[in-house]
């Protein structure tokens, strides 16, 4: 073969080499990740446009032997429209028009690597039965990727009758998975997520484990708007290309029509500053002052900060819902950040700290990650939030390890700085870092509140049990001495103490119910 | 806009809008990143074919308040084709034929990347110079990507005579970098990458950094041969391609001409286990058998491993070399493992601990990790090797912390399991992390050796001390009493000692010398 021998690759053969990029790394990874694509999918095609979410979720052993096992995910989603089915599943870099709204499946990638992953593992179609919102029919297709092509192939085509008015998506695959090996992070992950999206309703049933989250909440969070383009956030090729579009518009039109944040006012401002003419027509600008425009955008300090209304947070509510109702915690405190923004990209961190219950008293604190609500499960030790998280002085907020606690960490924002295309760690951006810690200090010293609370009413609780061990005896004499009955005297007594400490003998009780409960929990066999 | 709009997305530009994915983070990642990706083009374009290699790079800050920089590497590897030149650096996905045979620049991607992140912050084409071993003429390229259609925009393009019949590949490149927050980094990546390549001579220069790494050896490690798939690591669309290839031949020729370690007799073997015939042509075979025919290529226990032919690992001796001059170490031992493999991927693993010397003493070694001759500098938490060295125990191997201790690992393979398209860390395969324990277990028995033998030493040469002192005396007074000449009875009782103890005085003047000596460099001002 000679030392000069270069060929083109298609897209999806590509992919298809490199699966491990996508999280594809081998059955066990490759069967979690299919979990993982497909249960984004469908929480995108739900709470996105306002439907709560009910995802159905089933794993079955097809072939022991051979290790195949069969997916299969059905959502109440918005569906897809029959004739873009084909493309939406077989063709890689086609998706939803890319727009700048928080998404879950910000690659577009997932799916393509799911249906290349089952086919080249088991040469077995997709299985797509797909509705629209009030369509009147329901399509069916049977689909493989050409991956020479980059093109869907059409094995079948089905047309029935949507009599029902059924909306969402249904979709099969079968694969080379490793059920045994995945098991555990499949679990973990359904209900991580059902911590983040106490509004889902997500059921799931594989060889040896039925999950049955259930809706703990109605309330959805705001779904995203769509949003323009920060100023801030645009390189000189995204440039070219809005021009394109643009052509017949001045530069203060151009600005204030195809960004974020940028009134009349603020355009102006920016162009005096800049040494740009407002009224120059964008297709007369030459390459230099192209450049010379996005580098000053990036430089102005003028400009708002981006939108966050592209931002669908959980909320500090939700958050306490869902941790509570999953971790089993006693107490929950949660925190919704402000808007930032790094790099013209806004983004909000919301954090929780969950305390007792039935959290497991640990060395360090146990930490859930999420990104755009996706629990994130691998590379713990490669994300800045288990950083933040290490170098947190716990010991100022009365946190003394081991301790029963669990920390909550969810960022969302337009642009997740992930590490790889397997959307697994949040790198390390300075004011995303920043946020992660403050937000963790807002948190926590309500926990410390908590905490001291607790403390003072044991020792109060303390007080009150070691004067109430006198009480009988002192009627009893005082009853003797002074002739008064005894019952009245005991009954002033512990008036007395009640409102010197400020507690009621109900405060005991229930307070001594909780703690036999807590003790007969964990003495229970596991 | 729709609820149901979709669109198509170019794949140049795909890559463009997700560039952290690539290690193109923000502007002191990507000028890391660059140098990298120019540094390893040109390690591949020398040493795979034989040439030792020379490569020179620059960083120039080219506008300060703009944050502009430019990129300039010039290797003497085996140049591209003229016509080839502008694909080769313009059309994502296009590049050196796929071959199984070990590369650093598996993916194909980090040279586009450079141009389109290059292109995206100054709009300035990328710069080319090249010429092919025994070329007539040097071409000169300006070339910029045309996202929308990835291809190739050709700004100018010049041809001269190749007088001195030089060969090899100049680039530059203009962008947005970080000189002052990548520097570090870019000297530590240049040190690393000449301790795996002492045959390299590298030369850098930046605004205020000057490294001159001399070329240590002229012996290179033998170029890894070009391979065929193992029959255990093939999946059905491969398979179906090198069917398409080969849709005259029986499956008996198909197995023993496609698939490496498999003669006719293995071949026969395996398709009498599998249910075959061995004449039956391929052309004729049905999906399903197809299918099966996979899976029991993957199940059949009786193949060779894989070859390791196409593998280049360093070798001990370099390792050894390297190590010592870059890291300036008292001692280094270094071992290559014999080649396992992984899913069908054959890889080899070499470790090297490095001790004392210049090494600083740390509470934990200090880990130099390599794939495919690549440093990684990123990410160590997410990698198997820093899990392997922190699990290591050090204390059976006399290594007291803190300690000056280094340790380099190496993974080399046909295939990587990297998590994320920027190469950063290696993936926890077990085959590999397994094989990594015994590296340095190996390695490590070495050192434990030269550490007891250095403590023997130690014991002897204090016990040689204080003999000696008593040499003077009892000579003295042996000469009054039996009137032998002093001088000649202190030379006898130095041979006993010596003879005793297996020491002689240049031994103790050498260490105490060397001891001085480290002394001194210690006391020096940095």
């Amino acid at each position: 073969m000679s030392l000069y021998t270069y060929e083109a690759l298609p897209v999806a053969e590509w992919f298809r080499r490199n699966k491990e990029l996508a999280g594809f790394h081998n059955p066990t990874r490759a069967l979690y990740q299919t979990i993982r694509e497909l249960t984004e999918n469908s929480l995108d095609a739900t709470e996105t446009y306002g439907i709560l979410p009910t995802v159905y979720l089933r794993v079955k052993i097809e072939d022991e032997q051979k290790s195949w096992v069969s997916v299969y995910a059905e959502d109440n989603g918005i569906g897809i429209p029959g004739d873009e089915i084909p493309n939406v599943f077989g063709r890689v870099f086609y998706s939803s028009k890319y727009r700048i709204k928080q998404h879950r499946g910000v690659f577009g990638l997932g799916l393509k690597m799911v249906v290349l992953y089952a086919q080249s593992t088991t040469n077995k179609p997709v299985y797509v039965r797909s509705a629209t919102v009030k369509s009147d029919k329901i399509y069916e297709y049977q689909i493989m990727i050409d991956t020479n092509k980059n093109s869907p192939i059409i094995l079948d085509r089905r047309e029935y009758p949507n009599r029902q008015k059924w909306h969402g998506t249904a979709v099969k695959v079968y694969l080379e998975g490793n059920w045994l090996g995945a098991k555990k992070r499949i679990e973990e992950y359904i209900k991580r997520t059902a911590i983040i999206a106490p509004y889902a309703e997500i059921v799931f049933k594989g060889p040896d484990l039925e999950l049955w989250l259930k809706r703990r909440t109605t309330k959805l969070p705001p779904a995203p708007k769509e949003g323009l383009p920060h100023p801030k956030s645009v390189d000189v090729d995204t440039l070219k290309q809005m021009i394109q579009a643009s052509r017949g518009m001045t530069l203060l039109e151009f600005l204030t029509e195809n960004f974020d944040a940028v009134g009349e006012g603020t355009a102006k401002a920016f162009l005096e500053w800049a040494g740009f003419n407002p009224n120059a027509k964008v297709a007369g600008l030459t390459p230099e002052e192209l450049v010379r425009l996005v580098e000053k955008m990036k430089q102005y300090e003028g400009w708002r900060r981006p939108r966050a209304d592209w931002l669908s947070p959980v909320g500090a509510e939700l958050l306490e819902i869902g941790a509570k109702a999953i971790l089993g915690a006693e107490a929950v405190f949660a925190v919704t950040r402000r808007p930032e923004s790094y790099g013209g990209h806004p983004f909000i961190v919301e954090a929780a700290v969950a305390w007792g219950g039935q959290i497991p008293p640990s060395d360090k604190p146990i930490l859930l990650r999420y990104a755009n609500k996706i629990p994130l499960l691998y590379d713990e030790g490669a994300d800045v939030a288990r950083k933040v998280v290490d170098e947190f002085h716990w010991d100022n907020y009365k946190v003394k390890f081991p301790a029963p606690l669990a920390v909550i960490i969810h960022v969302c924002s337009t642009k997740i700085p992930y590490a790889s295309a397997g959307k697994e760690a949040i790198a390390e951006v300075p004011e995303i870092e920043k946020e992660m810690r403050l937000a963790l200090r807002d948190a926590a010293k309500k926990l410390r509140l908590y905490l001291s609370r607790k403390e003072r009413e044991q020792e109060l609780l303390n007080k009150y049990i070691s004067l109430a061990k006198y009480v009988d005896e002192v009627a009893h004499n005082f009853s003797i001495i002074t002739g008064v009955d005894k019952g009245r005297l005991v009954d002033s007594l512990y008036k007395l103490i009640e409102k010197k400490l400020g507690v009621t003998v109900e405060d005991v009780i229930k307070h001594a119910t909780a703690v036999t409960a807590q003790a007969e929990e964990l003495a229970a066999p596991q």
